[in-house]
């Protein structure tokens, strides 16, 4: 029997560590050995055999309830009846794919794109954020004839061959292909939100020069505006707008990664973009656009991808099926209707000024920022120093974990709190999360004082 | 306005050419132009606006019913009850990714297994196709060291820049991978059946060669072993061997695309390579594992897994989440009980033996072939010239579809009727489908003629 790899992963379960689990979970975990292999990532030191979910709630086998603040999938809620519903009766009726007129699929893209200003009028529909990022590089390919892509540093933007080398968070060992540039996401806690985007545009400016002195033409930029993987980096509203001008300058396109801000997760705007004042060239969504259901979709500016259509024969057998735009547009009825945009403005309001008094009574807690219901909690070693704790964040990721309420980890150091959870969060749902986060980190350094 | 641009597409509708449709068609035509982009492909001369689908039936607005010969995603018959009811009744209790434990995952991981050689005893989830293949590209590169690939020359494996790559028959004019190395399927039809896979190993074996002289590594060698977009090849059982042993030889592994033959399509067996007496070292699953609901997977060996996971974090958001495992697991079932695998042995013997009747009364009926529910029909201007005829093979497709029976086109000519119907078609249905394929063909003659 050889020892298990190891690879580097935020909040990973060891899957040989199964001593001391409960005997069910140990036997679900040597099951999941069996078949998905022992590299196969599970979260938390104690991982979680759950069985139901409800709303912000996720219940596990013994009937514990855990507050989730983690899963933007099921943005309009887990298990939410308008989406069940939806796609239960549109599965019984008809579920194939797009070579065949649908009414519903038109009555969903038209209401989609009514949400993006008007220039992005186009839809191609896929299965997952990852094939859409992938569909959006080649269209930059084929329409720019450039190669070279600009991503941030610990960007995460997808699985497939292409997108995981734009993905440096993906812990890929292939060799870096030398078309793709990155440049470090603005790290507003260290420099201060006006200087990080002053210094972002020039990275970004200074990575085109380095490719136009190798050769390299610019295929497109690509950020999610928020930089999520890269910590959670929300910044100064606008200032993509230099980037986006530097880029069009190059004679690139502008991809915008709406797989984590989209769907009216910041709360200000239904797309992260917006927030900026930009009309990007493409927009890409993923995770929760059916809430579960797997369905993602690039919007295009129309001349672009007849362009690229023009050159390419695209077709995605799932994509776009009338079951997928039946569950998308439950979830655009259920943001409307549960007002969770702005829930999300006001609960991501609340939740980011309760978290911001943690530190004055923990000195581990170094900066609290986000945007609506997307907030990162960086943890140093002190507020002097500001040098990144790992293994405290591990430390309160768990022991949030203990205390029933699910987080997860972002950033290049791993010691950014990633919390990001169904838009029907609520204040008392804030509240306990504030609650567990504090008991964690006491209970942390106690452990380290003794 | 521009003209819409065309590219080279099978049965494909012109979107200029709305006039004499249906008013309420024409309607959905515009509709879907405006949001899809006028590059967006439909089926037939007269586009379908489909409402209903229940088994092999699917039903347009008009309340017409079409007989599906075409559709392999909803392989255990449209609308299944028990896929929709497991589904539903999944998306109302417990929808999430896979870094938590869920018993019904491992239920069905194991259940699928159980169908493979025991050698494939691990699997990674994804949500398409396109997806399966990606990853298996990634894992052969990084466990062979290699980048070259071997596939068919009109092969279709799916939709991401990788997979366009080694997918010549996706229409892109995007300038070839130097790595990627084609080769003709074997044409049973013009050099017999043994010749042709003597043919087919012998160039197989010349394009390592090749690859071998300009310094590439063989990563794999990868086909649907019934080489379906290749035009419905599904040749001796057994030849396959010997390609294997090419492969390995060269240091590169096997890949069985199981997206089209896979499921017990063939009714020899419940995957494609099975037919062939050998064990590949991956094989991809899509388009029918979920009857509709987007679920793919790469079934592979543990220490080529394990290889590629210790270097690589691969995570897919929707892939093996409960939902999808509900299912798959209810299309496992209805395979079972529903006997489809043995219904796909005996309904397509005998529809194939009743086409081969049509090459006695129609001179274009050139050879009918294929294995299962997978029969293939070339069609040629004379059976002794045999000419690929591709105008009179979308001729019988859309007479076929004015007479209510939907099939589709394959071959590198365009001149192979696919039939490829859902696994509950019978006898009857195959009558039907005969029928109306010989009346289009007299149709097609007698305007000819006049």
């Amino acid at each position: 029997m050889t020892a298990t790899p190891k690879i580097l992963e935020l909040n990973a379960f060891d899957m040989d560590d199964t001593a001391g689990l409960d005997p069910a979970v140990a036997e679900l975990v040597a099951r999941r050995k069996r078949t998905f292999g022992p590299t196969s990532m599970l979260f938390y030191e104690r991982p979680l055999n759950l069985v139901r979910g409800e709303g912000v709630w996720l219940i596990d086998a013994d009937g514990s309830r855990y507050l989730d603040a983690y899963n933007n999938v099921p943005s309009v809620g887990h298990c939410n009846a308008r989406v069940v519903e939806a796609v239960s009766r549109q599965m019984a009726t008809l579920n194939t794919h797009s070579r065949y007129l649908y009414d519903i699929v038109y009555t969903y893209s038209e209401k989609l794109l009514a949400t993006y200003p008007k220039e992005l009028s186009n839809i191609v529909y896929v299965c997952t954020g990852s094939e859409g990022i992938d569909l959006a590089m080649r269209i930059a390919r084929t329409v720019t004839g450039g190669t070279g892509f600009i991503a941030t540093d610990n960007a995460y933007h997808g699985n497939t061959s292409a997108v995981t080398e734009i993905s440096p968070s993906s812990a890929s060992t292939d060799a870096p292909n030398p078309n793709v540039f990155f440049v470090p996401a603005p790290d507003t806690y260290r420099l201060g939100a006006e200087a990080a985007a002053a210094k972002f545009n020039a990275d970004v400016r200074a990575a085109i020069a380095t490719m136009h002195e190798r050769g390299i033409k610019l295929a497109a930029f690509i950020a999610d505006s928020i930089f999520s993987s890269d910590g959670v980096f929300s910044v100064v509203p606008g200032f993509l707008k230099e980037t986006l001008a530097a880029v069009h300058g190059a004679g690139g396109l502008y991809i915008a990664d709406e797989v984590q801000p989209g769907f009216g997760r910041t709360g200000e705007a239904m797309w992260g973009f917006m927030r900026h004042g930009i009309v990007p060239d493409m927009a890409v969504m993923g995770k929760p656009m059916g809430n579960g259901f797997p369905i993602g979709g690039v919007v295009v500016k129309p001349d672009i991808l007849q362009l690229f259509g023009s050159q390419n024969g695209y077709f995605n057998t799932f994509g776009g099926n009338p079951v997928a735009a039946a569950a998308g547009l439950a979830v655009l009825e259920a943001i409307e209707a549960d007002g969770l945009q702005e829930n999300a403005r006001a609960t991501g309001a609340y939740l980011a000024e309760r978290l911001s008094y943690l530190s004055q009574r923990h000195d581990a807690v170094g900066d609290v920022r986000g945007v609506g219901l997307y907030v990162g909690v960086e943890i140093v070693t002190d507020q002097q120093s500001r040098t990144p704790d790992k293994a405290a964040t591990t430390a309160a990721v768990n022991g949030m974990r203990e205390r029933n309420v699910l987080v997860g980890t972002a950033g290049k150091h791993g010691n950014v709190i990633k919390i990001r959870p169904p838009l029907c969060f609520n204040r008392e749902n804030a509240d306990a999360l504030v609650t567990a986060l504090s008991d964690s980190l006491a209970a942390y350094a106690d452990r380290k004082r003794r």
